[in-house]
């Protein structure tokens, strides 16, 4: 009875500040969001008892937690930029260093990571991670959904790779938690106003209850 | 790294009456909800892309689709009221009709009735009704729990059964959208007001931005 369903490409609790800035200037090993603060703009997410982090129970179950246990659901691939892999920028110096993410990568899905340097494919826990090598996003997108046999794509970030699939017009829904208390400045930019997106997609404006982020939910026309 | 989950007994979608009413008097073989209109009262989500019903593809992906689209997000089982099964009292007079949920139920899960009176299991399609056969809510839920191997159960109504698991203390998430448009009266009630619930639970509201709900989520405290 059910029809076949349509394999999205959608970008899952993106945080930006009130200026529209994922990260700010000088990414450093020790500081993937550069002169951002992440621990104040996550907070809102760390706050849930979906946060896919968690380590301990407990955790707030209403309206903010829909979001963040919606992260896993029915994604069966990431694509992400280069900087959300890492800081290193040009031709890999070595493999050894295996990405900000750990040995239990919060991902459980093969990812793609969007880079004109090629490098061999490597598998940490349930993660693997998948380079580039120069294609553009339509080819990537293609892949990724090969790869995630059937289920969405979660497009995640930085800004800059966001952009490139929305210049592209790959994107078909986009969950952005706006911090209004936090300025940026400079940095990686995801819009000036979340407006420039309204004429291709909805948008319902949600005010977490919490009062520590409004939540923007856009999908495709 | 993660932490052994926590299995839930959660209400997803639950639509109630400005006066708390999930359906009306004289319910029937053709009128599940009774007196009560369940085109109007459900509109709001068989708007949404997520809708377990939906067979054309579209839909919209704004905030009420983050709520249907989770009516079945690590749900492992679910318990039911008998009216939710069928219109029938007393004794099963005969085992043919199989309940109001067709050759293909939504729920694909094993699906625990609360009855007293007892009947065989059966299966359509990728559900399997099971009837409690007198149980008590403590006992029905460990039965479910054990069916759903590890994910959540889902408390599916009527009120009646809500209310008697609520009695209980087994429920630990409620997700209900009040129609404020509206009234019933009389029938099968929830609450007078979702005040009763605060003393144990935390609450956000939230209007969906369409206009046509307001969404209640509670969280045990």
């Amino acid at each position: 009875m059910t029809t076949a369903r349509q394999q999205l490409l959608r970008v899952q609790n993106f945080n930006v500040s009130r200026d529209g800035f994922g990260a700010g200037e000088n990414q450093s090993l020790e500081r993937p969001f550069g002169d951002a603060d992440p621990g104040t703009m996550f907070a809102w997410a760390g706050a849930t008892a979906g946060w896919p982090n968690r380590t301990d129970p407990g955790g707030s179950r209403g309206l903010d937690d829909y979001f963040t246990r919606d992260f896993h659901n029915n994604i069966g691939a990431e694509i992400m930029g280069r900087n959300k892999f890492g800081p290193q920028r040009g031709p890999w110096q070595d493999h050894e260093w295996q990405g900000w993410w750990g040995d239990e990568p919060p991902f459980h899905t093969p990812v793609f990571v969007m880079t004109h340097h090629a490098r061999p494919s490597f598998t940490l826990s349930d993660t693997t991670f998948h380079f580039t090598g120069g294609a553009g996003p339509a080819e990537v997108l293609a892949r990724a959904k090969e790869a995630a046999q059937g289920k969405d794509v979660r497009l995640g970030g930085g800004a800059a790779t966001i952009r490139e699939f929305l210049d592209a017009d790959l994107v078909d829904t986009l969950h952005v938690a706006v911090s209004p208390g936090i300025e940026i400045g400079s940095g990686s930019r995801l819009w000036k106003s979340p407006d420039e997106l309204l004429d291709r997609f909805h948008l319902d404006v949600v005010p977490s209850p919490g009062g520590s982020v409004i939540h923007h939910l856009f999908w495709r026309k």
